[in-house]
């Protein structure tokens, strides 16, 4: 299971109580912090995010809205006297822009801090749970998508049930991949005679600030969950465009090419105090869009 | 007169909903922002003060809790359209972290950033209402604190009768100077039957963060306002040496050595949830004392 909690979801700047984009996705044992804008510690405080479960950051791209309080994140952590290893992917001049910080500071952080610049498409990590990959979207800057798909859980056993046609623990493993067994006497069990199927792996893809770009589609297909960013409303695709923004309609129109389970949406203009139209709009070309709102956890 | 407004007054991190570092002080034209912490353009927002007001900036010094929602801020008034100058007051390496973030974005501000590193105690900035200097504080990295003075004012002229005393407006600004006047007979007219005294000038002085010094009573002496870092209770004052910070009585026996008229504690350590204490302790040794809670708006 996967689930996703909004820590904000305004896009550039803060306005109308709405805070800079940062979002936690857990599993079973970890938590991923994706983006990190300013206010993200004071947000998980908030929400009460278990800071300690985050081991891994992904940072779609440099603009502020996105990353301004990684730093105190991460030093706020080690204020707290954290130790375990913790893992950041993005651009690499992010890299620079922490150390320095640090250097001015004149602070040694109190955990090891891993740095993963991202300079193409492909895997960026992966635990026994979750395997993260990242793509290219379409932003003024250099700017990246993160997707996330829970591994394949194997099949539970029934033990009693095994024990009972006398397979051995040693067949277990191939058990749990699915094979059958055949018996001293040449008898076949059928796998599904001893085991019961895991819960379906889920997935989730965020689409960071982009452009419409009917390509991400493909990249994001099928998936259980897709934030895909609206930062207008569909009359202003000019405008949209012109800032390499998406609107409404556009975020539904991936959606639905994707023929994703659900949308969310999010990265709202300033301009806009009330969201009920975003809301009224995606929801027109795609009925199973949500808003991004804080606090909100949505499950996969 | 001086208006003092606290955004934030927690150490190091944010906790029980208090946030890091920032005040702005306010005279009747313009606004000065004192640090800015994490979160500083939100308690902006929150707190109704007029960003736009805000033309001078100083930074004491790089520890994250007093200066990482300074890019956040300065990107803001850029998205907004300011055009108005900007000056930033700051240790020098503050310009390198400011520029590689905005390098990073791709961004140029639509304002032009005047940043002015700071490197001795001396003056700062003055308009026609206000002189800021600095002087040097004890803390573990390089940190200054901030002394601002209200320059005096002019003496009001009472123009009806500076006329019936045939006075001509050539000389009104002598008078503004509180010197007499000789008329063409010879006689003598008091300054005092023309003009009435301008309010007193005021004076704020910010401590920063700082080891308990006593040598920082002279630099503050007869201030109307003293800003005194409280990071600890009493009980802890070894601790307070050992991290360059103060305690409760420290800040009072300074503001008592100095004879200001008022002092306000802040930078709460995050181990306290309350704050009582802190008031009781300091106000034993200087009974004018109060909280830097946050909102709390200040005249001096």
């Amino acid at each position: 299971m996967l689930a996703l909690t909004i820590l904000g979801n305004n896009s550039a700047i803060p306005a109308y109580g709405r805070n800079p984009t940062a979002q936690v996705l857990q599993t079973q044992d970890e938590a991923y912090l994706i983006d990190c804008g300013e206010g993200t510690q004071q947000q998980m405080i908030r929400y009460k995010i278990r800071r300690s479960k985050i081991n891994h950051i992904f940072i779609s791209h440099l603009h502020g809205d996105h990353y301004f309080g990684l730093i105190g994140f991460l030093t706020s952590m080690s204020l707290l006297g954290r130790t375990t290893d913790m893992h950041v992917f993005g651009p690499p001049l992010l890299e620079e822009i922490i150390n320095i910080q640090l250097r001015a500071a004149d602070t040694t952080l109190s955990f090891r801090l891993y740095f993963h610049g991202i300079t193409k498409e492909g895997p960026l990590a992966n635990d026994k749970r979750l395997t993260v990959t990242c793509f290219k979207v379409k932003h003024r800057i250099d700017c990246w998508g993160f997707l996330f798909r829970e591994n394949k859980n194997p099949r539970s056993i029934d033990i009693e049930r095994a024990r009972s046609y006398e397979i051995p623990a040693t067949y277990f493993e191939e058990l749990q991949k699915g094979k059958d067994y055949r018996n001293k006497k040449g008898d076949i069990i059928p796998n599904n005679q001893v085991t019961t199927a895991a819960p379906a792996a889920k997935s989730y893809a965020y689409c960071a600030d982009t452009l419409f770009d009917e390509t991400l589609a493909e990249k994001v297909k099928g998936v259980d969950l897709l934030y895909h960013e609206t930062t207008y409303l569909k009359d202003l695709e000019d405008r949209a465009a012109m800032r390499f923004h998406s609107t409404t309609v556009q975020a539904a129109e991936i959606a639905k090419l994707a023929g994703v389970k659900k949308l969310i949406i999010g990265h709202f203009s300033s301009k806009y105090e009330l969201l009920d139209a975003f809301l009224t709009e995606a929801s027109e070309v795609f009925p199973n869009t949500e808003l991004a709102l804080e606090g909100l956890c949505i499950s996969a």
